[in-house]
């Protein structure tokens, strides 16, 4: 249920994450092409915009993942020193998403 | 150490959170002053970008302090289901922050 | 019609601007009660986005303003060197909005 | 020097934008490796944010170019109208890109 030392928080959504991350891809690859063909300035920011919320969606099952495995394993484990850790760890990654 | 049913989890920073709060306060209304002497557009939207990212600042603390306390607490105590469901309000709050 | 020497792009909006100021500047203060008054830390997250996003909302209006008055006077009035100018400016503080 | 009406404001910039997008493919690219690879979440969302950075550094060429040959154009031109419209789309397009 927890994350173990072996595996990280989103390990039961990788098939989900890597789906995500290929469409993504896909979208950028479009996004290439809408330049390429001289597509409308606005057009290509509106597109762009949408990719990057769906990058900031993937962000946040990484997050959630991190947050119900890791963060809370650590903290059920009693280890208050290494919850702090990756707290601090995950709110550092969060500031991180935010000024992106 | 971990929060509990009386207090929110940033109770320890409640003093410096209200300092913050007070000083973005006063920055608002700067920014305000700002407009009424028809300052430079573009030096009023910089100011404005330096009241976002301080707010963003204070929100980081109070996500930090519920990881902290509130989250951690209910892992810590074996209560999985309640865990989760703080897990995914925490990362809901992050989707709205990201996106604001 | 377009901006002036004497006047920002926004002046014809400064009243709009004004009250939605003063609108946040309540806001923020309401967010400095919900924590004196130790309201949840999420449900403080919630109300501190959607201070974000007001913020954000007039900073939108004074980049509209700017662009509709500053920008297009310099590109009207003939003078590439400034209009160059205005909008790396300009696009320098969406940069600066972005990030925070 | 200013857009016409066969090519976007972003023509001159075509090849670095292009270059950009490749590059930003391949980022997503090594972003699904690492997930397969089962990196640790925190290094993971690390990158995740370096990707929507230069995406959203993408979206700031593609505005600059927009506002300095087509909105800027259009102002040149006299037509008011067809300026305010465009500056509308502009702004709406960064509000976008803001909440993103």
């Amino acid at each position: 249920m927890l994350g173990d030392v072996d595996h990280p928080g989103y390990v039961d959504q990788q098939a989900k994450l890597l789906g995500r991350l290929r469409r993504i891809e896909g979208q950028v690859r479009g996004l290439a092409r809408m330049v390429e063909q001289e597509t409308y300035c606005i057009d290509v920011l509106t597109q762009l915009s949408a990719i990057t919320k769906a990058l900031q969606g993937v962000g946040l099952i990484l997050l959630d993942e991190h947050l119900r495995h890791c963060v809370a394993g650590a903290a059920a484990s009693g280890d208050q020193e290494h919850t702090d850790e990756l707290v601090h760890e995950a709110t550092t990654a969060v500031g991180r998403l935010l000024r992106s």
